[in-house]
């Protein structure tokens, strides 16, 4: 009987780790909650109408399928960890293992502002992308149905708080969104004169941790697409209708993204380990727990320091450590010693709007036109599967020739739910949505 | 100042209506609940995992902005029709009309059935086809975490009830969904033998008022394809696990999808007017009603007779009324009487599987490959947008020649709310759904 991998998270380390197990002797079980792996990067494309939510989204069995039989799939999701006993408590059946890959990934984190939780939007998962653009795309009509003006400047306020990639590049898209496909469809009002887009950051720069000159062109170049920078700067406080600013400032918006900050995944609190920031699980060298060396800690879910700094929350350091976890676990079945773990940092980017990025790879600052192109090429590259790829790339050629964006559609979903509480839009969704009571 | 023409529905009829209002000297609304247009006749598509939600919804604002200036769109309901002061109420702001044309469409009729209209899932929105296939999908992943044999039968059991297009396209897509990709990607069961496909027709024939070779035809291919077509029979009871048929046969499944009717939108019920059968509006000879010429009811609303038949509830009739409507309002501007209506029958077609179609044209009847090509040619005209035309295209292509679906994905709709109540699958998928309180 082989031994069997269990790999929690079809995230980016995790689908990484079961691609490097592919021709390992080993029995090897993906757990997700989902029955996809999300290409978390492009959400904010999904939430400013560019992308169909499919084009990133990838079927997991899809993946598995292709990497050979003795990998599987299981949606489920892993409620509790019970490490002594090596087994997985689930919502559905237990889940033995004797190797244990943990990518249960991270959360949004609103560092325990309760109103701010309740009342911003997010943009971790693929419901929060469609959640945002329906809710955006509602602003828009409902800004076309008064005649107040102080209301309509309401309707098209929006505050993005969190000067990270999501928050840059989500503010240039909806600059562009505005400045191009709304103002074309909304002859009721002037919707590039009209509408403001404010983005907040606590630290004294954008993309905190990078060299200044990179940061300051993001800043200028968002500023000439009109979007209101605000350096140095918190939100503190929302309600439906309004954002507070930690200089007491009150916004008059119905829209607020808060991108600026992740905590562990709630399994985290399942493993007795040291928590580092954010809740995340501080691990060993090996990406591991001393106690439990046949259990790997991997992507966001994971604190590792390098060089006395922490390891960034991105996709590259999710892709390496779960590669390295999965050889790990190959070198300890061939009796050898696994190495200690390393991050090899090829650097970041982050796109702004048309043509223009900014990114620092290999030690090269590069902006412009040169950036946004290694951006395109990148993206599409690492995007799961032949169809995604083309379907993604004809998108974005058709938005760019046309300056158009055709997923600009209100899809009922969940968050309608709650939408008749303050001011009832469309009060019969609720009931014509069918739910048949069938599991 | 101009004259008003409001549209309600942004449907066949409706699009089309406002299209033959483009060169017209008169103002026009356009009002839909969704800022979409559905191409409704590839619902099943999407249900069945060839199709992104996107690819037939078409932005209303893009279809209406390239009319012209003089054509505009609104985003809500209206819930009353106030006929002698021309005057809509609507969840919003009221709106008067001169010209009315009501294109508001129809829902599913459960024929006062309350046991399967709670169980049951239907094919007339969105969000239908969203979570049908949330729940298809779902019913796959089940049905691989049981060694019950009888309970992995259950989860792939699959009753549809209606012989006519919808239930026939669906039944020949589910199955070839089964037999090519679900069989593909669960090792864990042989989805091709475990699983059944019931479609029940309470006529003597599929497709009801057809010739009777062609219903031949199709009876034979789908049971080639696997699907037990059950003639002369009737679903007269549904639970969450069960379907009862009139002959007393209880069928142990979960999945019981409902085409075999439907009715008149509820705005039917605010039009002081006979009605026929389904609630529809039984207008005279202009589509319109004797007590007011400025009234047009177009599209699945209407009930209207040609040579002592029933028009039939299609994409063509309503095209055809919704052009009508336009023309008589603009030859009553222009001083002249309008001609009577008269409905054009260029016969219909129905899709079965992978180059399988019937369609009955012109008198000719054709099966077949050659049927298919001219369904595949037609659906690709007809589709609203280049972009959609495109991506639909290379969709098919992709599947038919990969033998795959890639828009397998289950999605967190509002369908999940409801899915503890039986049995818990993935209980914090609730919580993790943002509702910002942002309306």
């Amino acid at each position: 009987m082989k031994k069997r991998v269990v790999i929690v998270g079809a995230g980016f380390a995790g689908i990484n780790a079961a691609r490097e197990l592919r021709r390992a002797d080993l029995d090897v079980l993906l757990i997700d909650r989902q029955n996809y792996h999300l290409f978390q990067p492009l959400l904010y494309q999904v939430a400013t109408a560019s992308l169909e939510q499919e084009s990133i989204a990838y079927p997991a069995r899809n993946f598995v399928r292709r990497l050979g039989d003795h990998i599987n799939f299981m949606l489920t999701e892993v409620i509790d960890i019970d490490l002594d006993n090596k087994r997985l408590i689930t919502t559905t059946e237990p889940v033995s293992y004797d190797y244990l890959i943990l990518a249960a990934g991270a959360r949004t984190n609103f560092f325990g502002n309760k109103a701010i939780e309740t009342h911003a939007f997010r943009l971790k998962d693929l419901d929060d992308a469609v959640a945002l653009r329906n809710h955006i795309m509602r602003c828009f009509e409902r800004a076309a149905q008064t005649d107040d003006v102080e209301e309509r400047k309401a309707w098209l306020s929006f505050v993005i708080v969190g000067g990270g990639p999501t928050g840059i590049e989500f503010a240039g898209a909806l600059s562009e969104l505005i400045n191009t496909v709304i103002e074309r469809d909304y002859p009721e009002y002037d919707a590039g004169k009209e509408s403001s887009i404010m983005l907040v950051e606590g630290m004294d720069q954008l993309l905190p941790g990078t060299p200044k000159n990179l940061a300051e062109y993001a800043r200028v170049r968002l500023e000439k697409m009109g979007v209101d920078v605000r350096l140095g700067q918190l939100v503190v406080d929302a309600t439906p209708r309004s954002i507070t600013l930690k200089d007491g400032t009150v916004i008059q918006g119905r829209t607020l993204l808060w991108a600026a900050g992740v905590k562990a995944s709630p399994l985290a609190d399942k493993i007795d380990a040291p928590k580092a920031r954010g809740g995340r699980i501080a691990v060993n060298d090996y990406l591991s727990l001393d106690d439990h060396p046949d259990v790997f800690i991997v992507g966001d879910i994971t604190y590792k320091e390098q060089d006395g700094k922490p390891l960034p929350g991105i996709a590259p350091t999710a892709i390496q450590m779960g590669k390295y976890a999965a050889r790990a676990i190959k070198r300890i079945e061939a009796g050898e010693e696994p190495e200690p773990f390393h991050y090899f940092d090829r650097g970041w980017m982050a796109v702004i709007g048309r043509g223009t990025a900014v990114a620092n790879t290999f030690g090269i600052k590069v902006t412009g036109v040169i950036a946004w192109l290694l951006w395109l090429l990148l993206h599409i590259f690492y995007l799961v599967g032949f169809r995604n790829r083309l379907i993604v790339m004809l998108g974005w050629a058709y938005d760019y020739v046309f300056f158009d964006r055709k997923v600009r559609l209100i899809l009922n979903w969940t968050d309608t739910a709650k939408l008749p509480a303050v001011t009832p839009l469309m009060p019969e969704e609720r009931q014509e949505t069918p739910q048949p009571e069938r599991m």
